[in-house]
């Protein structure tokens, strides 16, 4: 079974100077998780062109599919599809489907900035749901999407279906024990347990309990097997809850 | 004036899963735009050994500060401190006043598991502030931080006044202009004005505002130019305040 990874790349500066809080990363953590594709990595990058296509390059060459976020509106700061265009060594075309439309749109608004909207990297897809006003644009495994959250979780929730996978099982086991004192064990489980992704996560500000320990896997009876040898590792009494 | 730049690299499969919340790139965004630092970029990525290797060298050869988070306990998914060890080509040493001080605090408790915290990239420092327990390991550029929010928080607190640089500058435009009109005058100030920083941030929720325009710099005098240049540029009956 092939296992899905997913990158994301949040573009602009004011998350990286604290003016505006990412909350696009967010909510596709937990959408692709839902979805039971694996989540590899975040990159938050500024408004820069040569930034913007050398990590769209990266990701896209390492990862199953590449959701980028933010940088396509009209200003000068707005540099997504040129850097994602220079990225797979593309020129930026105008679209005569989106420039209709806008047309349509706008009708005698239009000018210059906003048929701008229409440009996107040559040999681009785009994307049509039917609840969608606007397509998505795509390039290879590339999924453009706006910045603006509203904008960005309502054109992500009408394609989601094309990313469906296998879901994640995954279980939580709660402990008194120490983190060291408990580390040779789960150490010991992990490496006989190459199947399944065990997770240990000491916290100083729960009353209950001091770890929590994850296991997780796209099959189930794997991650039954580590958390019985995990349970069997584990001094029982210690043990507070398992989820 | 040399411009100082720094990278986050936050390490664990729970945040990229979903099973925890990152804190810790949130609260530096803040703290470094305090110091008058410029992040360049803040990267997620899983427990992976090549992959810590290969963000940590790639990251520390670009920027003047890397701040890691995470991946610094004792179990099978810790491997931070071998991850930054083997960006730089340095073996994996035991430190012997880390040590010393393990010995120190847990007595009798003591064994291996306990012991692998004194474990460092050779060639690394120690730093040491006066109100903390345990120094924070740095190696070149690279400072090695716990997931663990507050302790995350706290240590940075204990070393954050080695990073002090000048001040940002900033101000704001709020206009009820529509970005799209805007843009070409926008986009005219901003080239003629490359010494600052302008951002445009349309919103879709505020009543009384549609953009959001801010411009930043090092210098008070260049924000204030673009600024007048910008009102200037503005129909003056739109612009609903500055700050």
């Amino acid at each position: 079974m092939h296992r899905r990874t997913a990158a994301i790349i949040v573009i602009g500066n004011e998350i990286l100077n604290g003016k505006s809080e990412d909350k696009n990363a967010a909510f596709l953590i937990s959408e692709l998780r839902r979805l039971g594709v694996a989540l590899s990595r975040i990159t938050v990058i500024p408004d820069d062109l040569d930034d913007i296509a050398r990590t769209v390059r990266e990701c896209a060459a390492r990862f199953d599919y590449i959701f980028t976020s933010g940088g396509v509106g009209p200003t000068h700061d707005d540099l997504t599809i040129e850097g994602i265009a220079r990225a797979f060594g593309r020129a930026v075309v105008r679209n005569p489907e989106l420039e209709r439309m806008l047309k349509g749109y706008f009708g005698d608004d239009i000018d210059e900035t906003r048929l701008r909207m229409a440009d996107m990297p040559e040999g681009g897809l785009l994307i049509r749901e039917r609840e969608m006003r606007w397509p998505v644009l795509a390039i290879e495994n590339v999924y453009i999407l706006p910045g603006v959250p509203e904008l960005f979780r309502s054109k992500f929730e009408a394609i989601s279906h094309l990313f469906q996978a296998e879901p994640f099982y995954a279980c939580a086991i709660y402990t008194r024990e120490d983190e060291f004192d408990i580390a040779p064990r789960l150490n010991r489980v992990a490496a006989a347990h190459p199947d399944v992704e065990i997770g240990s996560y000491p916290v100083f500000t729960e009353p209950d309990y001091r770890v929590k320990i994850t296991i997780e896997s796209k099959e189930t009876e794997a991650v039954e097997r580590a958390r019985c040898a995990l349970l069997d590792a584990l001094d029982s009494d210690s043990v507070v809850r398992t989820e």
